[in-house]
């Protein structure tokens, strides 16, 4: 325990433990904690109330920023202390739950969140638990290394608990930019015009008179899993960057392209990373979440700014950061999400969006969270807020998966819609590319099908379109075999004939 | 034909016919003209392609606004001469045709056309034809009824006609509020706080080297027709109306509500007349039309101030225009469609969202296009721009139709997807009120299916949503069922079991 980082008098005497905090949580309260994507989440104070859930019939709605470290979700999900869980998750155990319809789970743009909880659609926010790397002189929260909700819950909260977590060096003071609006629902302008202004201040501000209690932890931020680029994901950036290539050469975009943003994931990652052997420079990004590939191409000095709501990187690439965190300091900025995945701001600075798709249809249509209809994967995350309003939509993802391709990953309908057409301009898998501007649907179906299925599957594809083109429409569909592939799957295993 | 309207010394020798204008397309060209839910639109260029295209094979791409009025789209339609038509559009003989597969359409938010087009994502424009009202000194074009996408097209045309309307008084002069980005992608902060706020100026800028034709015309732009409250659209109103009061009640609105957006057409307009007896006041309007309804609420003095893209209103709310100019002048204000429609604006003003649905289904999911799954009806319009940027989505729609109730509107799963379950807030039917946030989707459709759906199809939805349920899901469903609503009624006329 470190009593430095307590900088503000009044303070000093409330820290307590973890299962202290713990207490204050009360059956149906609604918790809104820090973390996102694994960053800068409370890893003391949540699961010691998972603990307590073990032996008390005790629930409550638990809103995050995005997912949780640790084995926090999974714990919490185990002992039943979850009723309501939003906006975004990526756990085995709590997804599981949700599936079997014993957590309800709200899948929300990640943007949106705290606008619906400062407008009164969800409900009041009992209880804020805010990770920091120390609190200042005024009682204010230096965040650690995400920003996400944190601002939202501190103010709306009656309650608030911080947990200081001293792995977080003191230097991560500055690469924060907190705005909040001061009012709702009417709104000033967000004055970003560049991925690196700044229009708020590097703390949290905290009404001191809600602090019920101080917790102290260590422990670091789960790791992100290291990707290995296997040939699929190089194949597909390699397409990504070939069709950048091609919009210079048309004199759509420049060698700088424009703000990137890129969707969590080892597709995403390894296409991030094709940037590093590029003759693209100047690069800046302006996404949800800093990982290995962004600081790759910083070191490259490919990438000369990047703006995000966490950092969420393997352990070597972290201790990296830490290690030279003067040269990195001045080339980040981490905004809470409503910020960092603002319509405004990314339609205003033209990013280009790059996401990944569980499928897609035939005629563009984006499924990023259903399996078979039916079962949450993760969530729908940011992957909206940054489709819809950015310069360029593009997704990405296999044409085919598991042993003997017996998954198709483009079918005649997707199941479950998440991004509708209006919304999707390129699709790449491993395959090639299908660029849907200015195409109509029978248009892009056939795009579609020659550019991006696996061979596998072509020909099923193309006579369900030809023969759902004789019965007519403007989207031709058959609609008594539009789920056929997803049928077949669930009846033999495999979507393959 | 009045040389007055004509102020540019330099145009004055450029008067030409319809039929001389009409020679400037060629072939495969992309055409960009005026018009915005009928209002506004080219009255004697386009009309008199139409017509030469009856004896010559000649097809263009035309863009526009929104929906043509006159007989322009079918006299189009039918005589071959459209190869491609976007964004939105509402004509029977051509919904025919793309339905056929024999002219193609896109089917765009309004918001992006001018944004696509501008970052070289659609083909480029080779000549715009723009109505106005006169033009000015310097050559530039005052607008008509509607702003549209016109000054985009003037910006990037080759060759530009101006067809110069002398039905419309020269007052119109300064309810324009035309501001285009200078720059793209990036573009500036759109500094609009309020709905009354001005950041362009009261004319279209016109590059006098492209201007090769100007044509007269006096032909009124096609009146909206007047719409009668029947006891369905009336229930829907009423519905709407005491969930606003209630919205009060719980603190999240005032008496003044937020700026309201509404889509056309029979429910919206009945639902904006409802206004007009409620106990609000100091209601204002952030839309894409000012239709009826809005007249009526300033005539009231409900309302003090609205802003869109264009007016479209019967012929006798027209004339009462007309003779009181004065007193609506300064009430109103006429936006390009990418300002009135701008993720941005909404979002900051906290726009309430109140669209038209087709169909919804159990959880929430909303089709805006397509009959049957396949069949374009009109377009996705603007309400995929207000719907996922408001402070409050609202969809209305009949609960059944047609003679026997044999269609229901709430389905299973709708065949298609234009609205996600992220971004619809209340669902309204004659029925009831659906309050979707804060649910998850289990919760959501067991609301759906309680309050807003049609007593005939009741037992056959909740029987659906229980054995899916059982099946498992955080969006429980019988892919093998889901369309079976649809089904029968392609099968046997009627839904009904």
């Amino acid at each position: 325990m470190q009593l430095d980082r307590i900088r503000f008098q009044s303070y000093k005497d409330k820290v307590i433990s973890a299962q202290q905090a713990a207490l204050y949580f009360k059956d149906k309260m609604t918790v809104g904690t820090s973390g996102f994507t694994k960053a800068g989440d409370s890893k003391a104070v949540l699961p010691a109330f998972a603990e307590r859930a073990k032996s008390e019939t005790i629930a409550i709605t638990l809103i995050t920023g995005a997912s949780l470290g640790q084995t926090t979700d999974t714990d919490l999900a185990n002992n039943n202390a979850l009723y309501k869980r939003m906006p975004f998750q990526s756990d085995a155990s709590l997804r599981k739950k949700i599936n079997e319809g014993t957590i309800l789970y709200i899948d929300q743009h990640l943007s949106e969140t705290a606008e619906l909880l400062e407008n009164k659609h969800l409900p009041k926010i009992d209880i804020a638990v805010i990770e920091a790397t120390y609190i200042d002189e005024n009682g204010n929260v230096i965040p650690t290394t995400s920003v996400g909700n944190s601002a939202t819950f501190a103010h709306l909260a009656d309650k608030i608990i911080i947990e200081i977590n001293t792995s977080i060096p003191l230097e991560f003071k500055g690469i924060h930019d907190v705005y909040t609006s001061k009012s709702y629902p009417n709104r000033a302008v967000l004055n970003i015009t560049a991925t690196d202004s700044r229009i708020g201040q590097d703390f949290i501000s905290i009404d001191p008179k809600k602090v019920v209690g101080i917790v102290f932890t260590e422990i670091l931020d789960s790791p992100a899993k290291p990707t290995e680029r296997d040939p699929k994901t190089a194949a597909i950036a390699n397409h990504l960057l070939e069709f950048f290539e091609n919009e210079i050469k048309e004199g759509r975009l420049t060698n700088s392209l424009m703000p990137l943003q890129a969707g969590i994931g080892k597709v995403a990652n390894a296409v991030m990373s094709g940037f590093a052997k590029s003759n693209f420079e100047n690069l800046v990004m302006y996404s949800e979440v800093l990982q290995d590939s962004t600081f790759e191409l910083i070191d490259s000095g490919k990438m000369s700014f990047a703006s995000a709501s966490s950092i969420t990187v393997s352990e070597n690439c972290y201790k990296n950061i830490l290690e030279n965190f003067d040269f990195y300091k001045d080339k980040i900025v981490l905004r809470p999400q409503t910020i960092s995945n603002s319509a405004e701001v990314i339609r205003r600075l033209g990013v280009i969006a790059i996401n990944t798709a569980i499928e897609f249809d035939i005629y563009g249509n984006v499924n990023s969270t259903h399996i078979s209809g039916t079962k949450m994967m993760n969530g729908i995350g940011g992957s909206g807020d940054f489709a819809r309003n950015g310069y360029l939509s593009i997704f990405v993802t296999q044409s085919s998966s598991k042993e003997g391709n017996i998954i198709s990953h483009v079918l005649p309908m997707v199941s479950h819609v998440d991004h509708t057409e209006h919304d999707v301009d390129i699709l790449i898998t491993e395959q090639g590319v299908a660029d849907l501007r200015g195409l109509a649907p029978r248009e892009r179906a056939k795009v579609i099908i020659e550019n991006c299925v696996h061979p596998e599957y072509k020909e099923e594809l193309l006579d369900y379109f030809n023969r759902a083109c004789a019965r007519g429409g403007h989207t031709p569909h058959l609609l008594e075999e539009a789920f056929k592939l997803n049928l077949r799957f669930i009846e033999t295993g495999s979507m393959k004939k």
